[in-house]
């Protein structure tokens, strides 16, 4: 895993370093979580005390974790989850008995058609307890008596989440979330978290942007509803969002369109997927990721979601197979990459007015142009001048030249630079 | 022909009744028609006097037959009314006369390419008189003289229609038409009278629907012009319509789209098509039956026509083929029962608020999800129940829901009663 | 080349006998260009000053050619213009000289990939000299000195156009265009000018037509510019436009469509063009001729383009391969037709008001229908009249029945006249 450049390499390393806390939609595990983002990018820590109302919904009580095992009729230890996160049931009641293992079966969770693999199984919002393991090893189990330990404590604390806003020129903004919930999942969401965390690594590092990023990570479901329930007033300044979650795989890219779709972000996702023939775009469906709260009616936030393999239908998905062997530096450094062109196309992509509307204006007489008549090739630069100049009547932005040219986005762009240079043009605010 | 449930059997029982009936757009045919559709379900009948003007047209002299038959010069009887109502050209006036062969076949109607059918043929409006008959037979008619007696009235009298309303709890509504003119021809169209006779006795054995259904069974062109030129204030509260013919043969369903097509009857009976794998759906024309006149500019209603073989496209089209070995019960029972279908969603075709539109709401205290998370295979009803809530908006009716989703109507319908049951939606008036 | 019609024998003669003039974008060539299309339909000829400031552009020097050669270190003439007028770089400054090889072959343009033709290249607005050849013969030239001698004027003069206006029975007009620019080029433009005149002198010879007919003969780019700076006003009643070039090779038509599409020229060129398979229908593209000033954002005006080889696309585009071979009557005539053609689609592309709009009229008293019933075979003429009646709301053109019925314009535009002969539909203004 040593082939990709040193960003890939830092994503990697920071997932490595996240793969093995205990993380749960609350707890410690979240916490330093988030110390280690901190030191990708700085961080705004909230904690919501427990039992808020936020939404429909109630702020759970806070689940930590000491220790929590089994042991078998001869003393052994069959699951410790610290061998392995995944294997404690999330949010388990405490407890600490022996129990034959007829009543143990009742609490264990295995995965009979991949009988190697551990599942993630949890329950926040009615108590129970569990382990999961593989069914292999479950089916090897002796009968008999065994000692189950669960050391966690399930009490009024508070639900963290974390945000970095990256201030813009303007206070309109750019919504870029991962969850943060799940424990030992590389894949999902380790990877959405560090490509955010770099993302935000790269904006800070950049002049100040058009836009205003706010990157938030935060439980699922019930983070995003945290944020929405305490953020109603910001949410409405949000012109674009992404939920980042699955992008350290190989698979190529999916994306998940807004709602409605035809959003600027969904235009512009779907741009950079053409131009590198990098993966597919699918309509909304009310299944997933925090997309779901961002896009419900009463928000309609035009969020959508990028992925690579599409969570739920990837034999690895939630299971102990999406560890650090399925992620790489390579594909996070991809993703990071694909990130940061559809940055460069939403800061980028204005409309232009053409100050010189009537016929063409006479692009040889500045330059701008092959003096030499006759040809007819125009490529590149050329070919863009000419589309932004038949567009520029304050309908098309520059998205729009892009799709319709079926010119790269970037060439598009650079035509528009030039031809406000020459004044021949002028960018509109919207 | 024994295969099918009773109702297919009834309805199939109706056909055979009121196939020897000399029908026409007039006369003690229709009424007999009429009496016997009766006895499925209470008919109105309307009598309208010949010379009444509707819209362009005039109602014309209603037509009688008492017999009509041609004996070859051997006295031989050659064609007889008697033997199928086909023979007979339709609205011949009286004649009884002795012809020689040559004279006698200016007024034959055969068919060549189908030497042993009876073709179906009329003039309803320039006097005529004429037999039609196998062109095998006519072929072998041996020279001669031939006596012809149609003993026919064409007189003043009325045009003979029936309608039966099914009310409902608003006074919009659903327009169920089927054309009552054709004499023995089974499938077009004393399959649609049936059909419709039978849907009108479902609706009115089960409870009050939503919209007020009237069935009307009318001569086609001047049964429908009657209707509407009598009734320009009723048409203005049809908000679906569907013509009703060639239900009872073995072909998939042919739907014709209103003229505009997108009207909810063309959005209803199109999902479930789709759903059934059921058959196609053809833009609107402006020939065949009656949805001619509802949707004609000066009305524009939204009637769809619903057929399985397609007027004017099957090879016992209007031809003695159209007998009772072309329609079977099953075939009529499972156009019922697509009608049933396609009633219950517009029936149930609401538009929804979400009374909790902000976030999801959580739907596991309310007992509608699975409280085991982790999991992500949402089937059915809970996909259902995520999808009413995305889209409770007041924009997407469920319709719409089930067109976006993929998902059956009915589930989509029933995930709405829950979400209504739960207080998480209501249902909006139009 | 005998085997088309008087008119396509006509129309190449024209392109013969301009094939020698030295054409460019003013001078001589294009006044002797204009005579000579004025023995075909009467010409008004306009001369604007050099230095007239006309919307971003100037008027250029007048460039007149007297002679232009070049003689090897033996005497030997290599190229003359007077061989073929594309042998001189348009727009080449005087000059007489005596250079090395080295250094004429800065001034030498050809094709090493066409190694026999010779190519056509020009600078109007910045100051060069040149000459075009064969790759090969180019490659032939001996070392040693060359005599140039570049007989040409560059001084104040005028850019000249020229117009034929074909008065309507509105002022609502239909620019067709053709840019008159190109030296021995016949395909590229000699037919569009040929086509255009023809089409001309055809619709003088006809009765008044509807739309009044501006043909524009003017240079490329400059003409436009120099038309519509001058003009602003009368290119507001511009409803239609054609941008006519490459009219005379065997290859199916080629339409590039309006800025927008779906203007009504784009839609009865569509319409002709799928009724006869005529060939295909491009969207907009930036660069081409000059339908590039009259879509420009400031004017925005409904023009697109009929050619058949694409210019820029076929091996013989602007070479000496363009040339009187290349070119067809028989090709001109069948593009003359397809115009010809257009022009009947837009003048009788009106929309009707159905006078009898609630139900059908009764067609058959009116001796418009068959009155024998029972078939259901309508076709032709009774077809279309059903499709006018049907659409006959005032929101349907003629075009638009044509387009949905899938019946040819012709076929549809007979049956409204006999509908409005009957009263039975009224055509409205627009």
């Amino acid at each position: 895993m040593a082939d990709a450049s040193n960003t890939g390499g830092e994503m990697y390393g920071l997932v490595e370093r996240l793969y093995p806390l205990i993380r749960s939609i609350t707890g410690d595990g979240v916490r330093e979580t988030f110390r280690l983002v901190g030191e990708v990018t700085p961080l705004e820590v909230h904690e919501v005390p427990t039992g808020t109302q936020v939404l429909d919904w109630t702020v759970p009580p806070e689940w930590n974790v000491r220790e929590a095992w089994v042991k078998d009729p001869s003393g052994q230890v069959v699951v410790d989850v610290r061998d392995l996160n995944l294997h404690l049931f999330g949010y388990s009641i405490p407890i600490h008995e022996r129990v034959p293992l007829e009543r143990l079966q009742e609490h264990l969770h295995s995965l009979p058609e991949q009988p190697d693999l551990v599942p993630w199984r949890n329950s926040y919002y009615e108590e129970a307890w569990g382990f999961c393991l593989a069914d292999r090893v479950r089916r090897s189990l002796p009968q008999g008596e065994y000692e189950v330990c669960i050391d966690t404590s399930l009490e009024p604390g508070s639900l963290t989440y974390a945000e970095c806003v990256v201030p813009g020129r303007t206070d309109r903004e750019v919504l870029i979330t991962a969850h943060t919930c799940h424990p030992a999942l590389a894949n999902d969401n380790l990877s959405g978290i560090a490509v955010a965390a770099y993302l935000a690594r790269t904006l800070r590092e950049r002049g100040r942007p058009r836009y205003t990023y706010r990157f938030l990570f935060a439980p699922g479901t019930i983070g995003a509803i945290t944020w929405l329930g305490t953020h109603q007033q910001d949410a409405r300044r949000i012109d674009h969002g992404l939920v980042l979650s699955c992008l350290g795989d190989t698979s190529p890219f999916t994306y998940k369109r807004t709602f409605t779709g035809g959003h600027d972000i969904d235009r512009a996702v779907e741009q950079v997927l053409r131009e590198r023939d990098a993966g597919t775009a699918l309509d909304y469906y009310p299944y997933g990721y925090d997309e779901r709260q961002y896009n419900s009616p009463g928000f309609r936030l035009p969020v959508g979601g990028l992925m690579r393999a599409r969570h739920g239908t990837f034999p690895e998905y939630h299971t102990s197979a999406d560890n650090l062997d399925f992620v790489s530096p390579t594909a996070l450094e991809e993703s990071l990459e694909m990130l940061t062109t559809v940055v460069d196309v939403i800061e980028g992509n204005e409309r232009h007015l053409s100050l010189n509307p009537m016929g063409e204006p006479q692009l040889g007489r500045r330059g701008l142009f092959r003096s030499l008549g006759g040809l007819d090739d125009p490529a590149g630069t050329e070919l863009a001048l000419l589309w932004v100049l038949a567009t520029a009547d304050g309908q098309h932005d520059l998205l729009a030249v892009a799709e319709r040219s079926g010119l790269r986005f970037h060439t598009v762009r650079h035509a528009a630079t030039l031809l406000h240079q020459h004044d021949l043009v002028s960018p509109i605010e919207r």
